[in-house]
């Protein structure tokens, strides 16, 4: 199996904690590669080809870089949700919960109402997709403004926990640039879960 | 007076809030106008000229953005600073505290140890510089680790704060884009201050 530009750079810099937690913190979400969270917005704008993106939504803070990159590249405002621990729906703005597995608590997630418009088409991004309770909270606060949620494009997903196959399940455009299919701390080793190549229809190369 | 981009952009899209609040999310901490963002990474660029950097560090979650569109400017890593309300320093990171006026608290801030060296020459950057507490907080970090401050780049500083006048009374080399001197919310009016026009030496156009 080919690996891409991010399953070679897990297997490089990242390691397995115990407990099955994969720490990628020296090049994504403490420290940041900067070429890699450029190849990462290129990879998701690649993937969401077609698709019509009015903005881009993530939620503070480590997903911020990369919405950063990928707003840079679309040419399109950046709304980061912020977190609290209390927060009530308001005139003012949007709110919604996601609870943390990590944490073990619920965490209010909301958005200043003006961000967010029925107008908006959102791209949803993260830098990890493991329950999905953070890409629900966002995906229902877009609802909530009235736009469309255009995809929801993660760097790594953790194929073994039940986001992406309940956000596939519901028909949400998802794409994850990396999927850890398996993880095994004792032998330090990580398997991916292999893509399908995208359809691409018909080729249209010119004629020479 | 001539107003810099950003001094424009304040005046048309910030509002000023009962108590001297300056509230510019719309474009810089809550929703990002990639634009602006772009912008002010290209004028910090330009104002640390000649000056080595080889990180830029911040600290979430505001000042990721900024910091990232920089370090795709340098081509450098980026790091940011994690809050915590307890944190001691370990083996594993380097800890400082930072005094929040904002939520009259106490935050720790901490890098963890890989990701500050002795090499490095560290670009601080925020968003916003009112008190100095957090850029004190990430200049100590960069010391502990044996590595040196090349400077401090700030959006947006509110002059009539103490954060300004300490760093450069310290001798630190400060570059804010936009510093406000007066805010009258009554009126809705602000003052920027006028900065001094920097100079380069003698002009070394070339003769045609």
């Amino acid at each position: 199996m080919l690996m891409n530009f991010l399953e070679e750079k897990i297997l490089l810099d990242g390691t397995i904690k115990q407990g099955n937690i994969l720490k990628i913190d020296s090049f994504l979400n403490h420290q940041i590669d900067i070429d890699i969270i450029r190849q990462i917005a290129y990879e998701l704008k690649r993937r969401f080809k077609g698709v019509e993106v009015t903005k881009v939504l993530t939620i503070e803070a480590s997903g911020i870089a990369i919405a950063t990159m990928l707003g840079n590249l679309y040419d399109v405002p950046v709304v980061f949700a912020k977190k609290s621990e209390t927060a009530n729906s308001t005139d003012d703005k949007y709110v919604s919960q996601a609870y943390s597995f990590t944490h073990k608590k619920m965490n209010s997630v909301f958005v200043s109402r003006p961000y967010l418009q029925a107008s908006d088409r959102v791209l949803i991004v993260d830098d990890f997709l493991a329950d999905g309770q953070a890409a629900l909270a966002l995906m229902d606060l877009v609802h909530q403004a009235g736009g469309k949620v255009s995809g929801v494009g993660i760097a790594v997903e953790k194929g073994q926990q039940k986001g992406g196959k309940m956000l596939r399940e519901m028909g949400c455009k998802l794409e994850s640039i990396a999927i850890v299919e398996e993880m095994d701390w004792e032998k330090q080793t990580i398997q991916f879960r292999e893509q399908p190549k995208r359809k691409l229809g018909k080729t249209n190369l010119k004629k020479k």
